[in-house]
């Protein structure tokens, strides 16, 4: 076996004790028994341990560097390139953390975790103010371990989104904040709804299946359950599961997390098999994967011609409705700001993210205490989306990630939706019968073009090479504002 | 530490990744995407191995092998010994026989596995007959890579019945099949049946959780899914998992099989937490196993007073019944000789693993050619059963078992059942309430008592000899015979 042979196998077979792994947290949030959590996270610490020592161990670490010697590397294909490459890139980040640091790390979140659920239980942030500080003091060593150019918040960003930086998200969440909360101002005060009714379980269960499949999920190679908290799972592109949530309320709820989901699933399902378990079998990155939801559940999902293609089966499967199909289109695109990130529309969502993209940075950076965190929070609130927050339940303590050590993250929404507009705006432009496609159920075509585009490629680009590849400008918040601005003239 | 501790330790640590494969077992019969069977085999081959490999490993051979010395030995707890004993025996058994051939035997069996399939199919045993004669060739070898006293066979059974041997098997099996072939000479021929009716599946679901949860099962800590072959699983006694299969034709075809796999998760879930891992938190064997099942199945489920209790509750889930409760009652215990071992009632049930146990004996043992199986096959039902066997499909062709190697498996259903008769008959004694208990839906009597007898001491009894210690006397066939030729009356 030739050393890049050899690569290929050790990753192939490291990817197996990752599909267990994974198939343990898809059971964790679907099947598991009340009282079988704590056993379940014994198996859970002891092979994700197991699973990081094989990732840095001596053996791996001096084949890969190997095989990274100028020498070798330049004799490589351009596929093995991009396995080496990679490859060495998550030794090196995984290395750099040392054990110690990130045993201290999961104690630490456990106990903030409880913290966070006591603190917003009681509404109360002071509850969680000391053990905050805690994870924002390790988060700041993280960065100095990871090592940055310009702000430590780039080494947190580039664990989520790899190359991503202050600098280049500025570039764009400047302009879309400024631009999103002029926007909304102008929006009604009197939102759309839709007349109560019941929508019986199963025939949701029915109704879910069939769009998923309709959108090009291939359900023999997946299935649809349910857990409190929707997502998509992955053990193999033949092996890809999503959940949903039911409200017998209301259709959408489960109908937008599984259209959401499917575009997940649609990107794992889309990765090339036989690269499996190495860079060139996994996603290109957080932002890149939410593009792929974002695309299905707003651009798809929430577009007129998709309306006309579900409005006849929700009255095929729950009885004739007291609506019309423009009546549930603008009710798909209702805008309205609320205080809750979890329950806002597509427009006011992103103004969210940057409120919390733009603390954690200061935090990060130390221009933001912790104790004034909340009154930061409110200030923000009350600038970009012209609301008085009550209590910090419905304000700093309304998300679980920061008590996780997740900082970096939550850019990842909006980067998505980013990403998703611009390269839907370049799709639409190959593809001239994408509306009446859409009205017809027929979804094959932008899926076709996502997979030529994007999925077949792995992580051979980091996100801004593979947009500009794709799309044939930098990104851009042009194309997101023009969308958004479409759904808020709906709304005036 | 010190080297017990070590050892603790080190199957603690074993166990989980063991717990990982049973999760992909049990996700691989009730979930798994149609497409995804491929790649989990990968995957279930390349952890099996990795646990064989640390089960085998120098390390954990040398550390047992101190502890076993009697010098050390001596100076152990009884609960220690218990641990150093049965894992050195599983340690040994696993070395003897070479990667190699462990490796040979999965390639066989899964050729094997196929030609039965089509053998099956078409009714032809020719088609069976080469790969089941290397199979025989291959359990030959390893019966000798093994060891063995007196029979070949003794060294298959040891495999699944710690112990069991064809001399003591004999001196149960001999008088049972003598008696029971006269007693089955005496049954009417018209057997009891009850008005075709439907029992709607989520009616059926409510009542399974209902009945297995009144028999002791706890649902906080289990679970009860859907599989085309019911069967039991456990992680951790904290998470005991049965599954189950529904007719809308029949309730009792997923109410006897949720009964049956509720006796195994008794046993799972009686087993000490706190010794998960270790040999003490361990089912004694195969055989004491199935005990549990058939004693909650057979003596509990088709009893009468059981059938006092049930009886109401299908009214209250199905609506009014067209038949009395002694009619049910006797249905239940309807004997009717089946060539079909699977769809046979418990009396002729027994007969039909005599007829394996022999014909295996005799081939493993040299006294039988494969050629010549399907004759003796059908000499043994004449004999047995009084059936004259049709085709090959609904005689030798219809068990899996062979297949896959699995020679010296079948004898431990029917000592499940020699066993659960003689428990039964003990715990009879010590609960002298039992029936009006079952009667009122009350059954933690009994638990109670299998929980102190049986389930708290893991493998520190092999089967014959925890028989002897809970009911005073060797493994007799007098107790099942009482209970089946009771059962036969009722069919007169």
């Amino acid at each position: 076996m030739t050393e890049i042979q050899t690569l290929r196998a050790r990753l192939q077979s490291l990817t197996k004790l990752g599909s267990a792994l994974a198939l343990m947290s898809w059971d964790e949030e679907v099947n598991l028994p009340e009282r079988a959590h704590e056993y379940r996270g014994e198996v859970n610490a002891q092979l994700s341990s197991e699973l990081h020592e094989r990732i840095t161990s001596d053996e791996l670490t001096s084949l890969v560097n190997k095989l990274a010697d100028p020498e070798v590397f330049n004799s490589l294909t351009d596929d093995e390139k991009v396995i080496v490459r990679e490859t060495k890139r998550d030794i090196d980040q995984a290395k750099k953390l040392p054990t110690e640091f990130v045993e201290r790390m999961a104690r630490l979140t456990t106990k903030a975790f409880s913290a966070w659920v006591e603190a917003r239980k009681k509404s109360d942030f002071k509850i969680y103010e000391p053990v905050l500080g805690e994870i924002l003091k390790m988060k700041i060593e993280e960065a100095r371990l990871l090592g940055y150019k310009d702000s430590p918040y780039d080494a947190l960003l580039d664990e989520f989104e790899p190359d991503m930086t202050v600098q280049k998200i500025d570039a764009v969440f400047k302009p879309l904040a400024a631009s999103l909360a002029e926007l909304i101002g102008s929006v009604r005060g009197s939102v759309p709804s839709l007349p109560a009714r019941q929508y019986p379980l199963d025939k949701q269960v029915i109704l879910n299946q069939k769009i998923a499949a309709a959108l090009g999920y291939d359900l023999h190679t997946g299935r649809i359950d349910i857990s409190p908290h929707p997502f998509t799972i992955s053990l193999h592109p033949t092996d890809v599961r999503i959940t949903t949530r039911y409200d017998s309320n209301d259709f959408w709820g489960a109908l937008g997390s599984t259209i959401h989901e499917t575009g997940h699933a649609l990107y794992e399902q889309g990765l090339p098999a036989s690269e499996h378990g190495t860079p060139l079998g996994e996603a290109g990155s957080l932002g890149i994967h939410e593009s792929q939801s974002r695309t299905w559940e707003n651009f798809v999902g929430r577009s007129r011609p998709f309306t006309s293609f579900l409005y006849p089966q929700l009255a095929e499967h729950f009885g004739a409705q007291k609506f019309s199909e423009e009546e549930l289109y603008l009710w798909l695109n209702r805008v309205q700001p609320n205080p809750i990130r979890v329950e806002s529309d597509e427009v006011t969502y992103n103004l969210h993210i940057i409120i919390r993209y733009e603390l954690e940075k200061d935090l990060i950076e130390g221009n933001l205490a912790v104790a004034d965190l909340p009154a930061a929070w409110n200030a923000k609130v009350k600038l970009y989306l012209g609301l008085d927050i009550k209590n910090d339940a419905e304000g700093v303590l309304q998300d679980v990630h920061w008590s996780h050590g997740a900082f970096g993250y939550f850019p990842t929404y909006t980067l998505g939706n980013l990403y998703a507009a611009q390269l839907f705006a370049t799709a639409r432009k190959a593809l001239p019968t994408m509306d009446e496609d859409f009205a017809k159920g027929k979804f094959k075509g932008l899926l076709g073009w996502q997979r030529e585009n994007i999925h077949r490629h792995g992580r051979r680009y980091h996100a801004d090479e593979l947009i500009e590849r794709v799309t044939g400008e930098k990104l851009s918040s042009e194309y997101l504002l023009e969308h958004l601005a479409a759904k808020v003239k709906l709304n005036y």
